[in-house]
């Protein structure tokens, strides 16, 4: 129900994995009821069909590879909305049973995407052991845990959860790899402006229109509207038909974003609302300046102009 | 005063010449009073003193060659406004004080773009006749009514109100050539929408922002804004500013010239509206089509999605 | 060796899954010697290292979620270079050691995103089965042709390397799910034009330069150049530049393809080519054709005018 | 004949005006046959039917306000080419048969527009002298030097040749305003570059095709092209037709240029070449500093690096 914070939040399972830290890194998170799903679109329908009132799903560059399953979901179906973004650092630790000198160890579990991630680290720092492929992170843990590999590549929390000794932090070959999670639930009213807000948006366009990628992104750029993430998928219900999705720095309820919105509207074959939300703190960066004649100033003052001349015929 | 219509007319003069006859197309014109001025600025002038309520002020491809000084002074000083233009085809007479045979025809006054105008079909026609320099339309008719001069090339109202006798019609080389004239009144509401509008803009473009026009250009075409004149002047008060003279269509009541015109106003250096009228009859052609997602459904109906996104989150 | 056809190839294994059915596609894979590797980078380190001539990698929606690995791994790195595209399409049989009803099945093998793919069919054909997650469709099929689950879901080569009986065919939900491979090479000479090429391009943008994704797609369409995918991926090694990987229609001997290809050079803080190669037959329709003044015709004119006026003055 | 200097000039009359004034300041002139012609179309004429070599004509913002007639003169009929711009500031003074002091004065000769571009200055410093209208700057000193009015308002040259007194210097109300000339031959190979050249291009435009000028712009623009006027006319010939006059920054010979000129060959109704010519030294700015990756150096670079990937795959 808009304006009542959600008590019960469903999360891509297993329990252990990046997916449960970032969740716990939400306020209402703490006083509510968290339950692991085992799918994306397992937790999405758990949303739309109000078994849960809110889901933690992976959007972007996620270690389980589901991005595009959480993008496909939001485009179709029953609409939901984005009300939060989670950005983690993807930080993954060895861990183990106990501790033990790292040439000690012959085999370590570890997600696929986790073992290319750490790819770099463990020839260097564990020439002599064997990556077995796992199905999560949370797996490779409890693999450690019960004795069945050397060690684990998981999650902080993964490790914690399985009472694994922490044998080396931060292995990633790169250190500034992120994971970015949606808080997802059902429509309402978007959450008030906070000066930084990103706004989500799926946008259809079909094939034989030529230029109307180019099309849209003018519709952004005239307004200042800029583009922090752009990804294009093919639908599958008609060949030649392609979705964009695209997250643009501002909110629904800012002047620009307004206009900016109806055009897509107006010359896209489709266009869903996907959100608006505040950026998450963890972008070093302040949005950029606008450019001349693009500020939230310059919008009210066109606008009060207008008025003018339209009752008046000067300004 | 706003909603009343204008009763003492201003025409750029003298008496006799395209001007008059274009002003006297105006239906207000018949009841006024109408008064020559000698130039375009003593017209406009005549307008802003508040002696006239309205001038008629050629705008585009004149005989008189007098375009540039409307379009500066319409761009500087007091405020004005264009509300009505009238198109007249360039249709000059061959005029004497009595009907002569061509052959016998020597001396022709004309005014030197009449003269040019009617080139070839003097040198065909006349080819005996020298060309004579005159100042202006009337000034041939009056030369050709005193005898000074064979014959006159003028306008048809310039033969009549000096009783002349027509030689011959239609003498200009280019049967398409027009003449389009501004009636000019100080700022008011501007007259409604017709379906069928034109919205002329003074732009300020500063020199030093590469690619300022074809921004301004973009603002207008995403929103299917068709621009049917443009015309640059530099501007004298400061070197490398220019003024782009645009004639839209569209009316500034419309959605879309309304959010163009927004946005002209706060990507340019300056933007001086000068006014929205019907479009003249004379232009063949209807207004083009509108292209897909750019028609007024197109903009009222992604008003009323963004509404609803705002608010409950989906459309 | 440029002109050489390849004879070593490597693919995303392990055997039995579409990655080896894609390369079986490849002409000169049948006379070739064809390894697994166990990842997309190992995949490409073999041909960097010379160790195969070329490697078989899946490019875009593909079953096993390796994408963006895939494009991170073409996008930095010694070069490599794309000389074939091979799409299949996404057709998951269900398999099991021998003939059986359905409703007799209780357990099912399946990689994650295959159960996610076939979710609504599982559901309405095999109610009463449980899913279980593993790791590859390779594995799905091994564990029912040991026994270990009662079927799988997996490609038709697994069935049929297995030896599994096919209880059902084509039990995706989306019957038009494609997966594409690319076939990928040390840089050489690109193969021949076909006339129906793409050209994939890893374009690397600043995060400060607003507007530079409208200014890349800007340079491809003035030119006709046409977009069929485009993917934005965040750069590790800095924060705030973005890698866009974009397929064009076209390929690099085109006369529009190498003007567009210099002006992203020119405009983007770095541009990796990488590859044209024929389109797959698979892409139901044919080009589109070329917007007037975008044709091959247009553009051979348009230099033999500019010769003329550089030579004469005058085309 | 080209590479040959012209010997034999034309240029608009009568003698004693700014064109005169204009033409003497081309070095080759000094050596060469001045002959006055009565119009624009006579001056083309001349060197279009070999009786001249080079005409000097009026092309922007002239007194004689018969700009629009060279530009439509240039744009049809045989072609020409325009080797040389020359641009004069306007410069009035005010000249009578002897010294005088200014309360002196009761009648005034000036064209028109001179008139015009005088006005404040007459209306403060000449209060109680009535102005009249006369057909030329010559003709205005002519008047006075036969003493048929006290004064006259000319160009510096004008009073020079009729040994006419200078009463005042410099009064023409806006100091800033230029006219400007074209030197016009027949074609041939443009004058080299230098580094500070103009490009003269008449763009004809088809009503029907929306956005059409914006495509126009948008070709200069990628490619770094300024835009220093632009103006639209009507074309005659066929309704719903313009022909826009493009000054653009830079050389024919140029790589950018060339791109850019083919690309208006490929996307225009017809693109009729004007000429290639040293920007004048009256420009008080230097040529803007092109934007990055539009430099000389970085169109080369771009070559360099198309013709490396085309030959060996990578750059």
């Amino acid at each position: 129900m808009p304006g009542v914070p959600p008590t019960r939040f469903v999360f891509l399972g297993p329990e252990g994995t990046f997916s449960e830290q970032a969740l716990k890194s939400v306020p209402a998170a703490d006083r509510g009821v968290l339950t692991a799903a085992r799918s994306v679109p397992e937790c999405l329908d758990a949303v739309r069909g109000g078994d849960a009132d809110a889901a933690l799903v992976p959007l972007e560059n996620s270690i389980g590879g589901q991005v595009g399953v959480t993008l496909d979901e939001l485009a179709g179906g029953e609409p939901l909305m984005i009300t939060r973004e989670v950005v983690l650092p993807v930080q993954f630790v060895l861990a183990a049973r106990d501790a033990r000198p790292l040439d000690a160890i012959r085999s370590i579990a570890a997600h696929p995407q986790a073992g290319i991630q750490c790819r770099d680290w463990l020839r260097t720092h564990t020439p002599g052991a064997s990556v077995v492929d796992v199905l999560s992170n949370a797996t490779a843990a409890i693999g450690a845990a019960e004795g069945e590999f050397d060690a684990a590549v998981c999650a902080q929390i993964g490790a914690e959860r399985y009472r694994l000794h922490i044998l080396a932090k931060d292995i990633a070959d790169n250190p500034d790899a992120m994971t970015r999670f949606a808080l997802v639930s059902r429509p309402g009213p978007p959450p008030p402006p906070t000066g930084d807000d990103l706004t989500t948006l799926a946008v259809y366009i079909s094939h034989d229109r030529v230029g109307a990628l180019l099309a849209v992104l003018t519709e952004l750029s005239v307004r200042g509207i800029n583009l922090t993430r752009i990804e294009s998928r093919p639908t599958g219900e008609r060949l030649g038909r392609y979705v964009f999705f695209l997250d643009c720095g501002g909110h629904v309820a800012d002047l620009q974003m307004g206009e900016a919105l109806q055009a897509l509207r107006r010359i896209c074959a489709d266009v869903r609302f996907l959100g608006s939300y505040p950026r998450a703190d963890i972008h070093a960066e302040p949005p950029p300046r606008p450019a001349p004649g693009l500020s939230d100033a310059d919008f009210a003052d066109a606008a009060a102009w207008l008025r003018r001349i339209r009752g008046s015929g000067t300004g």
